[in-house]
């Protein structure tokens, strides 16, 4: 059997099928697909990817058989539309396109018109009767044709028609006359050969070899390679090349062209939504030089005439052809059509863009129509689009004030205290303040700050600026390029074009959405998670197996988590706690205090305020299980650093600075994130510990006691790298919990985990979970040990890598499968291994990382847990990763 | 069958035997062994270690079939000692002692003469003859049992024979008359029943089980069971208990006790070598209060007479007996033995302590006796033991000035610049100069400095001192509790008693083997390694697989290795040489350059100086492999920190202060271990290793052309996490080194590798070694990312967690084989997977630890890589590895 390289399709016939989008491209394979089922294609014909595959592999020669194929193929389609390729009475003319698999940038996109030379034009005269028609589009192939094919600069024909335009004193290329682009025709022509030395090639099979070659070569450019490069694609996949016969829209007033979309991509709404321009081209409707008609008469105001009423004809095929095309493909289509004298031709349909509301609306009411069932519906939503519905927006009725604009380059509304370095960011978010950093632009120093801050504000850069690209990677509120402000450093400070001044500390407001700066707070809508969207939801938590937690250190974000659809909290951090104004002195007494009974008496003031923590976020969660995790941070955090500071709070304390001072340099450490922290503090001051259990298990006890709860809380020791770590802080645990227990004399069940975050703790995971009654993996500690890579100093080169693609990703955003991965996979398997019941789940931010949520999946984890506004992301991604696997 | 229970031993049978440790404990196996092979010991019986188990199983209840063997045994002892348990005309008596597979402190030891009640004694009068003797031995008996097994008090009986003494105006016991030790017998039992309501218990069988079930409940003491946790000895092992018929050496002057060395436990010397004491018990030779006379003529100094002249006929049969050990025990013993009334017994034997000098002396030795083969004399000498022998000492012919004497915490001679604080030696060494910490005391925080010091000086705190052992962990010489100085930390100084005065940057000497302060600098002469030690070294070699090579930086330390046996240098750090006076200016030059031209300018500089360092390390590792990392530390380490030294700096540098401190502050990072350095330099800044490679190459090229060496240089890229960032490094490595090669025209093979220092990197050694000709793991960094462990901030938590048990090892000691080693093993397995023949070696402090070099071993890396000092220690401990495990 001879290969077949070639595949024919029109009226009704197809040799390809849908669903060789590898062997046809996407467009071949959607070309064969739509006419399969009966739509009015222009017929053509593709060359499969496997020639271009043949063409690399043998030294760009092709295949034998592949000549005679396309003759074949091209006396078919001839025979169709009834013309004959380079006939001059009644030429049939093409078009050229390459179609990979997916779309590709840096490939050779199209030549319109191939088949004409000087012969040809004048059957193409006498059919449409209309010769300027015919010079205008045999002007355009030949510019088309010397730039993409024969790689000419496209500029030296264009400054031919521009002398021509001035010479004749017109401005657009409609009010040339044909017998003007007939001498430009002629002017192209020499121009092509003076610059190439050869002449523009004049019999049209020379034309079609030469737009193919230029295809298949294409598929090795540079742009091409790197593209391929970038978003792993093989070599290997080659390119296809689709010859189909063109049709014209601008042969006349019974001709047009138009693009719809069956449903509206805005709002998803069931209506079919299109433009379109009598005796235009495809290019003009997009260009925008003319005011596109509406299709139906109902979408428009009355100024322009609808498809629906100049062309009902076409219009009724059309409303056919798309609910046609809808129930093919049970999705929303985004068509491109052409009328040629009256026929209504098909050349394109795919899958639609659309927002994420539309995204829900349309999967949804496809199930309500019966075109889809659930599980596809659940499947129609990307979870990384989930998150444009999840961020508070400006409550529509609160007044505000904007004072300056900028653009809008990562979506939510937020506001905060004004501070001007990624320093001063952290330190106040570290005590708990909400800040705006603002910069005049950001660099990778500032990432930390960023991490820190609410939003980002700066007064130079672009939608891909540093901070826009790096914002929208956090999922962090930035207006950016915001050049109305002025940003005065030294005086810690920033002016409004109105001479408004902002200083540091002062409070404003930004719109990610609409790129807009306001004074003052201006309050938040929480986003609606009803209708579309809850249905939606509940199909997405039938089908997933994971469970979704949280990581919520207050009454507050529990409470918007839950509403999220939170199933508990994965993570409290309890350190926030301690920086609280009433408490921070006690904290400080207690790191000050030279023996056990010093700090037990600090402790004390603090217990009953943690108290009230958990009393306040047990109560949030009721009936779902909260892990709370055990002071973590190295005790510097809580101590000033400056020496101005130390002189100010050494005063408050009624402690001598130099005691301070001494006490600060003593907890100084070189590499805090591997210091003296975590469960080492718990080791060596045990009575830390002791004060949260026993505020923990007061709280739990009271609230089952005086108001009847079911609570399990979760206690997490933080940094076990062995298990005998675990063990001491274990055997501690439980003596305080117990003694707390018998006091309150109430049945309270309670659980001891611990954080898996080193990696000898995923090494050792086995005799680990001898003493744990979960894990929860700390994958932000794990990447930055696991890559040894502090994620406060990444930023000097970080960035880089990922530009590079020397990493395919910020590792801490998306899980590194391979190497993290690993361990993760090595400590669910070994903490089964010795405790099969052993409950297992994620912690750290990739918790709400799609990519992530899956891999937690696939090795079975029993829950991630994230930031409240990450939970519907993660439920919708922990569906896909199930209906995905089949498991 | 019935269990066994008990095993017999005496006049020349034994149901035991020496390879019954497990059953019958060191002692009982021991006593057996000696038994059979003919020498005189006492008879007696051993209740195995099962009887314990079966105790502690069934409810602290014997087995039932217990007593029946012990009176059997006891009634074989009677017939052959002729002698009666309880009987009043004969009696006799026996000893009770515990003994476990290893010597075990916290349990009960022993209780001497048991059997004598008020009965007994008669008879031992009479046999004796001597009425003193027999009461003094009574009343030892009952304080012995009162305490040990009665659990009284020792002082409560101890004051009543003080009180005698008192009474009777005499000093010492031996002045006390039979009549005052029979009173005192009287006033003891009195004293017994008014403390402990109870009779001291007459009936020897009574006290033989009373021994007995003290030996069993001592095993599960406080004391024992925290050694047991402490050593990892299971407590199913339990106890033996020995029961041995007495022999008295203090019975008059036919009797007589001694101990001896079959050869010079201290030299190595084969001399017998020994002391004895007529008419004595054990104790009073190793007491010091009698003068014990030589056995040997030749070893006393005439002053007191030799056994073998006081004693002939025993001295002969004991001369006969040492030579029957030794051939027996092949290895030099030590003995005990005893004689009573002219009857030679032997009481113990065991192999000798010794030291280095004289491990190996005895072991070469005896392979030329043909005692034992090389492999037994290769595992007779302990690889930790090694290191005594390997440091330099005070060339004894220089002349000296001693100023202080401290104490010899831990052995070597050193000399450098005094300091005063942990951070200034941290920093001197960072500049390559040599030091000595000086410190009133040291504490966890000054362990970076003694890490960075050549010794450290203290003037307080003894051997067991937080200096002293620190010190010796590291393998560093110390001089601690050197009361004879006073130390002024605000001046800066110390002053001797003889008011010498030492400033900061003075230099002294320390003598770390005699606890001796120099002043200035005292040559050191290397070791002798010549001799025994050579020979040994050579059957080291013979039966070792692993190589060895060396970490080393200078000519001056390759050298040195190479003389210690290195085979190549699996680590040369380049980063010491940036810090030489000369060169320190260009590299700081080159970091604030502001593009690649500034920084390539700069690089140029340095560039001859360091071909010039690699030639210097060639040439003397001529014919041998040397591994070269490339730069490592971030660049923040080769810029001053203070404001002081910026200020100073900057002018010598002619740049702005404000520029300097600027860049001091970009390049500041929060965990510079995790920060932007190793390979991401290398990604970065391309141009510094570019450099690098160029000088290596250029220095191979030079030698191999100039001086026809034979080279093959393995340039090692720190510091990968991610195969990629190797393929780029390696790509710049080779283009750079095949430049170098084409221009100088000659032949160069080298090889091209990584530092397995990451956790990442091990878990993805497959793909890392697609682009790696080697690995070396660098232990050291992954030991700190594994645990999440600064080793700068650790010594804050670790001393207490070695302390206390939670880590068995120092994890930068001693490799932590559960963890990192897992890694290690996996980076092995994965690296072979993908690349059969790389070459795998380690490169971490752990290089030259014996338990680590096992661990090597037994993985089947290549080599490993230590200090030059330790190099005999891990081919010694290579040599162990491969004859322990047989490959």
């Amino acid at each position: 059997m001879t290969a077949k390289y070639v595949y024919f399709f029109g009226e009704g016939k197809a040799e390809g099928r849908g669903d060789m989008k590898n062997l046809l491209g996407g467009k071949g394979a959607n070309l064969a697909d739509m006419t399969s089922i009966g739509l009015p294609v222009p017929p053509g014909f593709t060359l499969t990817t496997e020639v271009c595959t043949e063409f690399y592999k043998n030294n760009r020669q092709y295949p034998s058989e592949l000549k005679g194929q396309v003759e074949e193929a091209l006396a078919q389609v001839e025979s169709l539309m009834n013309k004959k390729f380079g006939d001059a009475q009644n030429p049939l003319l093409v078009s050229v396109r390459s179609g990979a698999r997916a779309s590709m940038p840096g490939m050779m996109d199209t030549v319109l018109n191939l088949g004409l030379n000087d012969d040809t034009i004048q059957g193409v005269i006498a059919q449409s009767g209309d010769k300027r028609f015919a010079y205008d589009s045999y002007r355009r192939f030949i510019q088309m044709y010397a730039n993409v094919v024969m790689g000419m600069k496209g500029e030296l024909l264009e400054d031919i028609l521009e002398e021509m335009k001035e010479e004749k004193g017109v401005h657009e290329d409609t009010e040339l006359s044909a017998e003007d682009l007939k001498k430009l025709v002629a002017l192209f022509k020499d121009k092509v050969k003076e610059t190439l030395g050869r002449d523009f090639p004049n019999d049209p099979h020379e034309q079609l070899w030469g737009a193919i070659g230029a295809v298949f070569g294409s598929w090795m450019n540079q742009r091409a390679i790197t593209y391929r490069k970038l978003n792993n694609i093989p070599a290997e996949w080659g390119t296809a090349v689709n010859v189909q016969s063109m049709v014209f829209g601008n042969m006349g007033d019974d001709c047009a062209t138009g693009v719809a979309f069956t449903r509206n991509p805005s709002t998803g709404e069931h209506v079919f939504y299109g433009e379109f321009l009598v005796n235009a081209q495809g290019e003009d409707v997009v260009a925008g030089t003319r005011t596109p008609q509406p299709i139906k008469k109902s979408q428009g105001d009355g100024t322009l005439p609808s498809m629906e009423e100049v062309m009902p004809e076409s219009y009724a095929q059309l409303m056919k052809i798309q609910q046609t095309l809808e129930t093919h493909y049970q999705d929303m289509q985004d068509i491109e059509f052409t009328i040629e004298k009256g026929k209504l031709y098909m050349l394109q349909t795919r899958n639609g863009k659309r927002t994420a509301g539309a995204a829900v609306k349309i999967a949804v009411d496809m199930v309500q129509e019966g075109l889809i069932d659930e599980k596809i519906a659940v499947l129609r939503v990307e979870p990384t689009q989930l998150d444009q519905l999840l961020h508070p927006s400006l409550d529509p009725k609160a007044p505000r004030t904007v004072v300056a604009k900028g653009l809008p380059a990562s979506p939510g509304a937020v506001n905060g205290e004004v501070v001007f370095s990624a320093d001063d960011a952290e330190e106040a978010a570290r005590i708990g303040l909400k800040v705006i950093l603002v910069r005049i632009e950001t660099s990778p120093e500032d990432i930390h700050g960023m991490h820190a801050a609410q939003g980002i504000l700066t007064a130079r850069g672009g939608m891909t600026s540093h901070a826009a690209v790096v914002a929208r990677g956090m999922g962090k509120c930035c207006v950016a390029g915001c050049g109305d402000i002025k940003i005065d450093y030294a005086k810690q400070q920033f002016t409004t074009r109105d001479g408004k001044v902002f200083k540091k500390g002062d409070v404003i407001t930004l719109d990610g959405a609409t790129g807009e700066v306001m004074q003052g707070a201006v309050p938040t809508v929480t986003p609606q998670l009803t209708g579309d969207f809850a249905r939606l939801m509940k199909w997405v938590d039938k089908f997933r197996r994971l469970r979704v937690r949280t990581n919520a250190d207050t009454p507050q974000d529990s409470k918007v988590a839950r509403e999220f659809g939170a199933e508990g909290i994965g993570l409290c951090r309890t350190e926030h706690m301690f920086f609280d104004a009433e408490r921070i002195m006690a904290v400080r007494e207690m790191i000050l205090a030279d023996d056990v009974d010093g700090r037990r008496k600090a402790l004390a003031k603090i217990l009953p305020m943690q108290k009230g923590d958990f009393k306040g976020i047990f109560r949030e969660m009721k009936g779902l299980p909260v892990t709370i995790r055990l002071l973590d941070p190295p005790l510097h955090e809580f101590l000033p650093q400056k020496d101005e500071e130390i002189e100010e709070i050494s005063q408050v304390m009624g402690v001598h600075a130099a005691t301070l001072k001494a006490k600060v340099e003593s907890l100084h450490e070189f590499n805090p994130m591997l210091g003296h922290r975590g469960c080492r503090l718990g080791i060596t001051y045990p009575e830390i510990y002791d004060m949260q259990v026993q505020a923990i298990m007061e709280a739990a006890c009271e609230l089952i006691k005086e108001e009847g709860f079911e609570i399990v809380p979760e206690i997490m020791i933080p940094l076990v790298g062995h298990v005998k770590e675990l063990e001491i802080m274990r055997a501690n645990a439980v003596r305080v919990a117990d003694e707390v227990i018998e006091r309150y004399g109430v049945a309270v069940t309670y659980l001891i985990g611990t954080m898996i975050e080193l990696p000898r703790a995923a090494l050792t995971a086995d005799e680990v979970a001898t003493q744990a009654d979960f894990f929860s993996f700390g994958t932000n500690d794990l990447t930055q040990t696991t890559f040894g890579l502090s994620r406060d100093d990444a930023g000097k080169f970080l960035p880089f890598y990922v530009e590079k693609d020397i990493l395919p990703n910020d590792p801490f955003v998306t899980l590194d499968q391979k190497g993290v991965g690993e361990l993760v996979r090595m400590g669910c398997e070994k903490g089964r291994s010795a405790r099969p019941d052993i409950k297992l789940g994620i912690c750290g931010e990739h918790g709400g990382d799609p990519q992530s949520v899956t891999f937690c999946h696939d090795i079975g984890l029993d829950y991630v847990s994230c930031s409240p506004y990450r939970v519907p992301v993660a439920r919708l991604a922990a569906a896909h990763a199930a209906l995905k696997s089949g498991k």
